[in-house]
């Protein structure tokens, strides 16, 4: 896998990991290692009501670590929503930050934590690199497997006015400890076990194929889609069946790592505008578009589309390369059709005529840049019209 | 991979990477980056003289950043020596440390930052996680391909009054950020690219067979093998074969992730021992000892060892799994061949008469319990017999 490769100077930062089953009871002894006193616990409702809360809130009094819970925040979450936050957490006098949901409080801890140790709005801190002062301790709990924001150094706000989800990257949004029990995902309901599942698969793929791509990011990125392919659809089958549930949960995690190192591609930066437009699941926008664009960006790469046909188990033996890349389309296809992904953007909700608009904003988007075929506005506008 | 591994609570801790031709350079920014004023800089003489610690102090100048500088460590560094360099730490008032050099000088940094922060010897810190308080940012960079002590939990010191080699192990001693510039590699001898080479494969082999195996650890430590597989034979054969350097420097980091989070076996465990005694290079002793080792383990995973004999280019469609496991074994004593590793410990200096002490002290070695077979006293002697 290394020859192939131009060497460059390349990076890759990860997060402390804590893994397994019944790992959500650690997160007090994992808060209280990092020097916090009080922590700001920044969490959602549906896992509140799953319990999942109780257990951590339950592991933070055990070892004596004050905190003040904070689950006003949204899926897409939003600028005015970080502001509050920020408000919240100084006025409680916390020193750390714990994140117990999905990617969207996961997003929201980060962005509360970055504001918080440097000041002004979170606006301030869209694009790369732009996070200064070092962050409070963080502690993430996913309890979805897919956003990977539990390892990764991105995070997306909305911005209010612009409509457009913001993409903020740093170094200092990796948090110090991510915290990863398979358990808590047996509490969500198949059809967010299977957006969020294709968010896992879009963060491999575009990993994968990225211009940023390392033996690093590429180990992770492959062994992430081989589980995905294996394991999503029983996932999605079954609420208990906790063989799956990890399986996905260490596929998340490992796409995570690749796409935090390797960045993404056209899929997410397409979908950053939709998701902004329309506050849908980023997942479910993702595997709408994944498809598609990975047939346009097949040619600058078919051997890495080889590889993703068979770490699907297709049987790729005797075809040619350019048949063999199809076959990675052709099963991402089949996966979203078996768990029951939408067919196309129209049956999502959306418009055509926001296409131009949409178009637009995409061709800004950071995760462009890593895409491995050079995106022209046309090319964009294809994509979206193939996907309506 | 995934689905055959009971689940338990795993962690996985790695520093942040920087990877890449030239990024010696980037010496000076990243101690800068950590806070550091003046930096303990840790180093040996062969790589003093090669150039490269000029180049490294040159950076620091750059930026401002004062220096005191140590050289006065051995291969397999003893406890005085750790002893004297913190001596030297603290009357220079370093607030960092900086290791340029092979495994020996970076383990030598790490037990000075150790020492330097919780105090006393640095024998006090034998084991597993006995260091409590945190250590002063570390910057490592690798001047051989094969320790992993870049990337690792992982501290190898002599203990004078034993003559044993004590293992020490905690999260403190991962660095903060480990910095890989394959260019450095071109000026070590075939013998020196082949025995740290060596330790690397040792270090993938021994991590992807560990009892401590996880799917985080598994893919670094087969892609790791693969490319030693791949490319040992030509770094060997040309100093300035940049491309076989990078992809050992590459391998030997991925090795190092793995072995520092699933830990080792008895190949280590028993290296340790003969190293402790004789001085020997440990790449050396472990590259002696791994087809023996792999021999006795191979009843305990034969599907791993399929694996590693795929890794390695074996043909194995069409055989028993025995069989095919057997073929991994091979593949590694052809590699040993090829590359001019000694036939046996006895080519190495050891007399047949130590083999009952040296049992007796790997019965204790921390790596044991990692080893993917149970080890009695009598296999291990009966091992070192076959080694002979
Ligand atoms: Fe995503
Ligand atoms: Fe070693």
């Amino acid at each position: 896998m290394f020859e192939d490769k131009v060497v460059h100077i390349t990076k890759f930062v990860a997060p402390e990991i804590i893994f397994g089953l019944g790992a959500l009871s650690q997160v007090g002894d994992s808060v209280l290692r990092l020097g916090a006193r009080k922590v700001f616990v920044v969490t959602d409702e549906g896992v509140s009501s799953a319990g999942w809360v109780d257990t951590a809130l339950d592991s933070l009094k055990e070892v004596g670590i004050e905190y003040e819970c904070y689950s006003d925040s949204t899926s897409n979450p939003k600028d005015v929503e970080v502001a509050s936050g920020v408000e919240a957490y100084r006025l409680a006098g916390c020193d750390a930050v714990l994140a117990v949901g999905g990617g969207s409080p996961i997003d929201v801890a980060k962005a509360v934590a970055a504001v918080a140790s440097n000041g002004g709005r979170i606006n301030d801190y869209e694009g790369v690199n732009r996070i200064i002062h070092p962050l409070p301790p963080m502690v993430v709990v996913p309890t979805t497997a897919g956003s990977g924001s539990e390892v990764s150094q991105f995070a997306m706000i909305v911005d209010t006015n612009r409509k457009v989800k913001m993409t903020i990257i740093s170094k200092s949004l990796v948090p110090d400890i991510a915290l990863i029990d398979p358990v808590v995902l047996q509490t969500k309901d198949a059809e967010l076990t299977a957006v969020t599942g294709m968010d896992a698969l879009s963060h491999a793929i575009e990993a994968y194929t990225s211009l940023a791509a390392t033996p690093l990011t590429d180990v992770h990125a492959i062994e992430a889609l081989q589980t995905i392919a294996n394991n999503l659809r029983s996932s999605v089958a079954s609420r208990t069946n906790l063989k799956a549930k990890s399986a996905m949960a260490m596929a998340s995690l490992q796409a995570g790592l690749a796409f935090s190192n390797a960045i993404l591609g056209a899929t997410h930066a397409m979908t950053h505008q939709v998701d902004g437009l329309l506050d849908l699941h980023h997942g479910k926008t993702n595997a709408v578009l994944l498809p598609y664009v990975m047939e346009f960006n097949m040619i600058a790469s078919t051997d890495k589309f080889v590889r993703i046909a068979e770490a699907f188990g297709e049987c790729v033996r005797g075809m040619s390369s350019w048949a063999a890349a199809e076959r990675a389309v052709h099963a991402v296809r089949r996966l979203t059709r078996d768990i029951g992904i939408p067919k196309n953007l129209t049956a999502l909700g959306l418009n055509g005529s926001y296409i131009p608009q949409l178009v637009k904003s995409a061709l800004n988007d950071a995760c462009l840049i890593t895409n491995p075929r050079d995106v022209e506005e046309e090319d964009l506008t294809e994509i979206f019209r193939k996907a309506l």
